[in-house]
């Protein structure tokens, strides 16, 4: 079996926003797929070690925020490379409320939906969670991101010979004029090739729980590349 | 609640194959995700009305051929507009056999996966099916086709007066010679935007259990464009 023959399905990516008490919770996924039309569902896939899956299975309620290719890298570093167990990843970033208080990104997005959980079921790893669209509202005209363009093109604003381009990006809005520290040690995911270069943190010193910020991978999944 | 908002999510297509007895059955979707990476599991949302969903159910098996940006648009018809109850759709299309006997397309595609179903959900009008990938295997290095890039692209290539583009385009191989009848009427799918302008059929003569060949919405769901 050629694991990387899987590469080739398409997704897009998302912020899903979740309320934890008086806390707002949210990750990064691409698993967002519109199921049936009439009533509007989708599906979403979240792994079980990410904080905001508890919250979504106590409060039945999540937002979905649309990236667009404008989106500030840095917003998919923050959801993706921490947890909202210590921090507040909302308080970071541009968000608006959706009708029922559910935190989205309103800036880089082309729009968000307001779910309601109508059913989840346990996939191993991960929770696919089935919900009911409440609310849809489009913000802007701008191309949605995909996971393809994410790797390609956002990749590709960085410094030709930097082989840590995308965490770099993701790691700095001065992405473009930063330069790889001469001992970063780059580690790669096995699952969906995304590099980690380390920035300010070696991968050594990730936490275990660490994530892969785009396929949700665990850290035992990245090798040294 | 602004239903455009959900168009916004990215997609690819594929053709799911799958095995009747002796006979192949087939059709198009757009939700194929994977869902965890060890084991290697994936969903995919087929409308209940589909011949294929009930012989997937049988059967607990299925291929999943991924379109390539450079398929013939004649197969995307085939497998969205035909039922596989009536018609043998990979006798007319180029397939080969995965390991287990699953038809897949083997042409215009980056690769096929081999699924044996896990669990299925009953989700109102479609069932969302769980499985784990058995095989996979890369053909091509084509890039993969996403559903943005069949709606901006691959109309684009028909004529530039035509309203009729899509429908031209999967409606035959010729469609950059197509011109729309001066008197053909364009239907469009509320769910999707896709727009059906007849060919040799027109709307009102197609059964009654038409569904969209992009997001497999009911016959009922196109207005008259």
């Amino acid at each position: 079996m050629d694991i990387t023959a899987l590469f080739k399905i398409s997704y897009g990516l998302y912020i899903i926003g979740a309320k934890d008490g008086a806390k707002n919770a949210g990750c990064v996924v691409n698993t967002v797929a519109q199921s049936t039309a009439n009533p509007v569902t989708l599906t979403v896939c979240i792994n079980k070690d990410n904080h905001t899956n508890a919250v979504i299975k106590a409060t039945k309620s999540f937002s979905v925020s649309i990236l667009s290719e404008h989106v500030n890298a840095e917003i998919i570093r923050l959801f993706g490379f921490t947890s909202s167990k210590d921090t507040d990843k909302f308080a970071q970033a541009p968000y608006s409320l959706t009708p029922s208080g559910l935190p989205y990104i309103n800036n880089g997005v082309t729009g968000y939906l307001q779910c309601k959980v109508i059913d989840f079921i346990d996939n191993y790893t991960h929770t696919i969670f089935i919900a009911e669209v409440e609310e849809a509202e489009n913000l802007t005209k701008e191309p949605p991101m995909t996971y393809a363009y994410y790797h390609s093109v956002v990749k590709g604003k960085t410094a030709k010979n930097a082989p840590t381009y995308v965490a770099d990006e993701v790691a700095s809005a001065n992405a473009d004029e930063a330069e790889p520290s001469p001992g970063a040690k780059v580690y790669k995911c096995a699952i969906c090739g995304f590099e980690y270069s380390g920035g300010d943190v070696g991968f050594e010193q990730l936490p275990d729980d660490y994530l892969c910020p785009i396929c949700r991978a665990a850290k035992e999944k990245f090798t040294k590349a």
